[in-house]
């Protein structure tokens, strides 16, 4: 076990989560952590571009990809959201209070060298290729995942 | 602590976090590790036998039963689950891909031996009786998670 | 690490997570460890007074306040909330099987010296103050979060 590693698997795609995993994740980094997080499901959302990226996909695929918010700018709160204007809210508030956009956190993992790792499986069955997806992931599966949380010390379910 | 020993505490009883619930437990199980999975509140549901089983209940309990999914087969998406709609579709979609379903997980987590243990205190709130959950399971409280937990070098909560 | 020494991040502001959160909490206390809880985002309602002290506070500050509940008392289910009769439903049942309430869990909680830790970030997005919540509780960022994640052996989000 190592100290300086820790492991989050963000399972969720709601904004609110989304920001909880993406600060712990910095905040880590930070103070000189390594960091994997293992995006799945619904978290895989938060990784999507904004633009609409043709590929092909099955029907139900297609419908999955067209429901779902494409990217960390549309994602809404996992409670209060009230078709979005939580969200909004939550995004205002932020701002009037120096707290770091979801963008930010986003952009700040990858500089940090945090590892972002997209799961295969819940790709394959949302739908969702590559190249839907924002630049500097890993692809890889849940034995992946094991092995790099055997090496840490603080491994979280988002 | 042993690098091969993980918990799960399984507290949803959506379909989506349940089948990602036994993904890791059974990834972890096939590398050699011993798991122990947690079942407490709605996570109970994956667990009752799909057919009705008559037992002594408060009018209260009896309530809860009703209302609640009897079993992994009639469990909801945590989102987009539209009245079940939306996991019938996700359903079809993990068949298309070859994604084991839920009650093919639930059999290769009894067939690696993975340890299934029911939160007797939620078994309690709930008013269910062993005779209403599938074969296999183990009756524990929460101080035989935490002696499992203080073995384990990777711990989730679901 | 510390065998001893176990965190729970509390972002769920749910009436069942937070039940969970404090019997994992307390029964760790109870066997001996020294346990940390931070809450965050939903679960900072769980710390509200009951009552309503007026305090300075922007707009949509003053909106949040009003819209989320105003402590443990007042806390929904996560689901089958259906506008506060399923929490009600949920506390009957566990009265009669002599389950202690979220507010003698809380109790308890204090009595055995868990030391509860309130996200200074969070605080300032939902505009609470100090004044607002209830004794006892220290207020940091996810830096101390970190430092005592690091040191303990069970570390869990929910």
């Amino acid at each position: 076990m190592d100290k300086t590693k820790k492991t989050i698997i963000v399972f969720s795609g709601d904004l609110d989560k989304a920001m909880a995993a993406f600060i712990i994740a910095n905040g880590a980094a930070a103070m000189g952590d390594d960091v994997t997080m293992f995006f799945t499901f619904w978290g895989l959302n938060i990784l999507r571009k904004r633009e609409k990226i043709s590929a092909k996909k099955s029907f139900l695929q297609g419908m999955f990809g067209w429901m779902m918010p494409r990217g960390a700018g549309r994602l809404g709160l996992s409670r209060m959201n009230f078709g979005g204007m939580g969200a909004t809210m939550m995004k205002m508030v932020m701002k009037q209070q120096n707290v770091s956009s979801i963008e930010e956190l986003i952009a700040t993992a990858k500089e940090q060298g945090i590892k972002m790792v997209a799961c295969t499986m819940s790709m394959d069955v949302m739908g969702f290729k590559p190249e839907e997806m924002i630049d500097g992931l890993e692809y890889a599966g849940v034995a992946t995942y094991l092995g790099e949380a055997d090496e840490a010390n603080v491994n979280l379910f988002i």
